[in-house]
């Protein structure tokens, strides 16, 4: 990893609470392929941490044991590029969780950045927050699953980030590449 | 799709000539997600096209049947964004071919831009391929599966664009990734 900038950035997916398509408020399931995806993102932009949040103990086993085959079962030695990515993911049972284990380390509490597909009028640009990462840290970013975090984590954020916009109106990007441009956005030079 | 800014950007996957990791020239399979997420991607950053590109028939029709049952089978219904993400979305038999048409379609050969995960001497930036584009198009950005695209198509490219460079060492973004965050560098403003 580089040092030539010193940024603590950690990341959340949280699955629970979130929507699903009709508007309740679910626990998705894990998707592997997020967990493999997005170590790589993290570890590609030096992220220190990449949290898995589920209230669910199967699941959680289950992000553990992929964990365990790719740092140090067979899969180490058949790739090890994923192995790298995979030092910095972790498991945690929910975001309060995530935040107070944040907490502990730094001591002090992490910004927390919530990440949504709508425009707020209190959301932050990139460019602000860009300049806010460089300035201290810890930031906790956080995304959902499913169709996105549930409101109460939106007011309980620090900040609410803009959206992702392309060109034109569609906006479902999967959370995979959001948080890919994201990062893109907020630390690359 | 928004129309102000007016850009022909067209996106191929190549499955075949690609490496292996030990180097080997291969034909790696479809990856159904991919499909998925690059569409999703490619309609949010208005590129014109995505093809798949794969000599193998039993895999085009894969991709042929994944794309008519969520344009128009059960699939439709339950997600309409997907659907919409796939009407750019279309199956192609090799690099040639995808040439081949999309000069049919334009009555010029396309500038094709192939994308590597490492830097030659003869790599543009994002910054004056962003200007190339706005200056006319269209545009045939080529991604490869796999350990990544044969030397072949890097050498008979009318470019070969910079590596997307996180911080640190570490470059083993998946195609996923790569593909949403280079249309962000060249396309969002």
């Amino acid at each position: 990893m580089s040092d030539k900038i010193k940024i603590e950035i950690h990341i959340a997916l949280i699955h629970y609470p979130v929507y699903n398509k009709v508007g309740e408020v679910i626990t998705s399931s894990v998707t592997t392929l997020d967990i493999h995806d997005i170590s790589r993102i993290a570890r590609t932009y030096a992220v220190s941490s990449f949290c898995v949040v589920t209230p669910l103990k199967t699941q959680r086993q289950l992000v553990g044991r992929l964990i365990e085959h790719w740092m140090t079962g067979y899969g180490a030695e058949y790739n090890p590029t994923r192995k790298e990515a995979l030092l910095v993911t972790r498991v945690m049972n929910s975001l309060t969780e995530t935040v107070l284990d944040l907490t502990e380390k730094y001591g002090k509490r992490p910004t927390i950045v919530a990440t949504c597909a709508k425009k707020f009028p209190t959301s932050v640009g990139f460019q602000d927050l860009r300049e806010e990462i460089r300035s201290g840290g810890p930031i906790l970013l956080v995304f959902g699953t499913g169709w996105g975090l549930e409101k109460s984590i939106l007011k309980e954020a620090d900040y609410v980030l803009d959206p992702v916009e392309g060109v034109g109106e569609y906006n479902h990007l999967p959370v995979r590449a959001a948080i890919a441009i994201i990062l893109d956005r907020l630390i690359a030079r």
